[in-house]
């Protein structure tokens, strides 16, 4: 038995105590863990200044720094997401169906936890507790493995965590970290078959793309957003350059800002100086079709067929001016990555189109792609935005944290 | 780009037409398939013939020829299968959940189909036709890969289909058949990341597990089935008898058929020896503990632990007694593939226990395993049946084909 089997083994025995558990002892462990996590502030704080002295050496990038820094502020914002998470409605024990079949069987469907989930992630180190108090929430055990750069803040995280847990009886296997941070063992985790239900990446493409291709444990892919907005026609000149700048400039570098504007031939000439004016408050590099660069001139970059399905995740963006709406939907049924697209158009018809036509997992009519989001879809908080289509899609809650178990009773059936 | 590729680039083309096809125009398909599958018969009995004198030269034995066989009532049947799949409900464009936002963001989360279905099959030539139209009904495009011994029959039943699809206006494309049936080609569909959004392997566990290791596209797995009977101490003995026979032995070749029988000791001594008579008619082999032994003589083989992990799937079966419900919940726990197991039982808390603490697709309690199928469950037809607990657990019918969209309608917000 390998060293993720052990852990593999431990948060199963975890996960059936916590199956049973009610919604009252599950939240007195989150509030125990926001207690124990400001109890523990010192103790986190300077086992975080371990992971950033360490950054310093390996010349990490400022910003990564600046993600990785755990500061008074910082952990009390975690603990108060901690106690909101403790404040949303139980999800487990529904009966999402229930029938009777004509041999007197009652069959109910009831939502259960899914048991023991991983999650591999990069170096913020709140998301080990954003997605471990999720995870326990909905009543499963979790399995974190996140980057060597924040292995000190994790540790003492876990540990605090696990001490909570144990105040309140339930087992500290429950929240358990991956201390061996090489590649072997992140290997044997994408293969713990029989133990891990779901293996969740949260990072980016790199890391999703490999746990894609190596995990043989059931992935829920997440994050890459290729995402589009396209004016109409028809649009409402001063609602299509509100959305279009706010898709692109509000927040680059997340999945559910806009990559490429997709524009009607009838509208551009109206519609492309005054976005060309909004960017410029953010220098927006444009890439821009042929016909985008007659209108905009020279400043525009000539787009080419690699910037379509370019992820650009800062100031920039392509511009592509379509002869229909049939036009916009087969861009995007092309070079999408079925994340987020969005129509601005007065026209019935051509939203509803749009509506049937576009296969991704938020479709949007007259509303900036950057709404979709957990907290912005109310769901109270995420575990990540799925970009497949098997079992959740889209903003994930609590419920893509549970399965379903079918519960039969009868009085002696038996099949003939 | 490769074979598979091109089959996916197809497929995928395809299934953004049927996405938007009403019920009405899916029926009329379904209805052509069922029609010319009828006025083709003889050609299908052509085909098949060919896959069976290969079966004869190579020896294969005589219960999977009988399976390959196609004849004129088994056409029918298929016929008849498919028209009923037709009369079912669609599911496409259900309404799960909606709500409007603070912000006056109308959300609706709605049912779409899959997109692109890949199935993996082996010998039996109706899954051929069963998998397809399933496909088709939830909406989705299929690509089937069965064995190469039913590849005659195979391509004929595809053809057959896809001339249907075309006589109401729909592609061809919509059902594809893997031609090329090596082991490299079938590699190349595992891993046909951004066509196929989800691949069901139906088959034997080697077929299921060589799935699940290679697949880098989201799989579900289906069909291993481990399953238990607890007899508790309260049981009413003729019950207990009638279901644990029925499970056994009704037809012990399928996933829902049980492998072990779990007998409290306080009822082992009036039970065994009922069950044992009950077996002999099917000459049942038992493998059981040191206590069962005691009871039922040395004619009972002694039980060793990997019995208690096999899965017989013919008249055998173990038998262990234990001293309480918690050792038998355990040992489910322990050894279950976690499929289906029912408690037969008197006693209300012992039952809502085993309920509460069995982590399995289907739980009982006084009634046979043998349940746990789609057409049982009332959902019509079955695709399979799950024993992953993401996306779809236990039997699946159509909706386990499907995903859902969020469509997000506003009058011009955007995020601050």
């Amino acid at each position: 038995m390998n060293y993720m089997e052990e852990l593999g083994q431990k948060a199963k025995q975890a996960s059936h105590v916590i199956a049973k558990a009610g919604a009252v002892l599950k939240n007195q462990a989150l509030e125990a863990i926001a207690k124990n996590l400001l109890n523990s502030t010192e103790e986190i704080i300077s086992a975080n200044q371990k992971d950033l002295e360490q950054a310093v050496k390996n010349n990490m990038n400022l910003a990564m720094q600046d993600r990785l820094k755990l500061d008074e502020t910082r952990i009390k914002n975690i603990a108060n997401a901690v106690l909101k998470v403790a404040s949303m409605e139980d999800v487990i024990g529904e009966e999402v169906r229930g029938w009777i079949r004509p041999n007197g069987l009652r069959i109910r469907q009831v939502r259960v936890p899914m048991g023991v989930i991983g999650i591999i992630f990069e170096s913020r180190p709140n998301v080990t507790v954003d997605a471990a108090v999720l995870c326990l929430k909905a009543g499963n055990a979790v399995i974190l493995r996140g980057g060597k750069e924040a292995i000190f803040s994790n540790t003492c995280l876990v540990k605090v965590m696990q001490n909570a847990l144990t105040s309140v009886g339930l087992p500290a296997e429950l929240v358990q970290l991956v201390e061996k941070t090489d590649r072997e063992t992140a290997g044997d985790m994408m293969r713990l078959n029989g133990y891990l239900d779901v293996l969740i990446p949260r990072g980016g493409a790199g890391l999703i793309q490999a746990v894609v291709k190596q995990a043989t444990v059931p992935v829920i892919e997440t994050g890459a957003g290729n995402c589009h907005v396209y004016i109409d026609e028809s649009a409402d000149l001063e609602m299509a350059v509100a959305i279009a700048d706010n898709a692109k400039t509000q927040r680059p570098s997340v999945c559910n800002a806009i990559e490429t504007l997709l524009v009607h031939e009838n509208i551009a000439e109206k519609f492309l100086p005054e976005i060309q004016q909004a960017f410029e408050k953010h220098k927006v590099i444009i890439h821009g079709c042929e016909n985008t660069r007659k209108i905009l001139g020279d400043s525009v970059i000539l787009a080419t067929e690699e910037d379509y399905f370019k992820e650009y995740s800062n100031y920039e963006i392509a511009i592509k001016i379509v002869k229909n709406i049939e036009n916009a939907v087969n861009h995007i049924l092309k070079y999408s990555t079925h994340h987020s697209e969005s129509i601005v158009t007065q026209n019935m018809q051509n939203a509803e189109y749009f509506l049937n036509s576009v296969d991704s997992s938020a479709v949007y009519v007259n509303a900036s792609t950057r709404f979709t989001d957990g907290e912005e879809f109310g769901f109270g908080a995420e575990i990540g935005i799925s970009t497949q289509k098997l079992h959740a899609r889209g903003p994930m809650g609590l419920l893509a944290l549970t399965t379903t178990q079918y519960r039969i009773t009868g009085n002696g059936q038996i099949r003939s």
